[in-house]
């Protein structure tokens, strides 16, 4: 199959993908899935993988999901350039499991651009005790691309 | 050239593309990106026909910038889904010349991720007068593809 015609195959498959909110009352479970697109549920499996982490007080484990490559980029209240600055801004924030709190996702739509890289959108909410900043939420778009190691993040804009 | 070869001798350029202040301080010219991929350029292309549009009050020719597409995403202080929602929040946001003011870009970062899709990152300054809201600033994030109608913005997050 040419490249162009397995881009226009695997682009614009485009599937509202249930949420991850484990627990709350916009949970559903990945189970539910049917009409993801493999590529769809292996980037929400990252995602997944990084709540668990994070929930877990496990920040290296939640970094991991990034792509370990100068031009990965994450855009929060500032812009991180490269994976070594975007850790050490995540272990600056988050030096420890109560300043990290408990991480839920909801909304969340992923999208394959073509075999290598997918976007996606959602929604994050952090509950925290007020001692450590109080809970927290807002919408993040992401960039993923399909490494040797796995679906890995290239762009987090976080707002 | 297998679709892996192509992707791997197309992924990673990423170099920092020069301002499109237009006229400010941060000012510099296109012609000075000598180090900028073919892709690059072309990106850039479309941010500066953008800020054309706007700063002569044609939101329609602005809003051209983006694909035609049910699955194309803007996020600001609301998520708009598709092509013609988009259009919808950009009419309704920015009603005449007055409303839309004067539109520079700086820090723009442009990267292609294949020879199809690219990301960039930049921010915005607006001017305008008090009463139509007054000045804004921000950071966006944007994914681009290569249509057959030249590269069109598929995914805008501006905070």
């Amino acid at each position: 199959m040419s490249c162009v015609r397995r881009f226009a195959a695997a682009a614009f498959l485009f599937v509202l993908v249930a949420l991850l909110a484990g627990g709350s009352a916009w949970g559903q479970d990945l189970e539910s899935l049917t009409t993801a697109s493999r590529e769809q549920l292996d980037v929400v499996k990252v995602l997944i993988a990084q709540r668990d982490a994070w929930n877990r007080g496990d920040i290296n484990g939640f970094i991991q999901a990034y792509k370990d490559a100068p031009d990965t980029l994450m855009v929060t209240h500032q812009i991180s350039h490269g994976f070594a600055e975007l850790a050490e801004s995540y272990r600056h924030d988050y030096p420890n499991h109560a300043a990290m709190g408990t991480l839920s996702f909801s909304g969340i739509e992923a999208r394959a651009l073509d075999a290598k890289f997918a976007i996606v959108l959602g929604n994050y909410h952090l509950e925290r005790a007020k001692k450590e900043g109080g809970n927290a939420e807002g919408v993040f778009t992401m960039v993923l691309e399909k490494t040797a190691q796995g679906w890995k993040i290239i762009l987090d804009h976080t707002t």
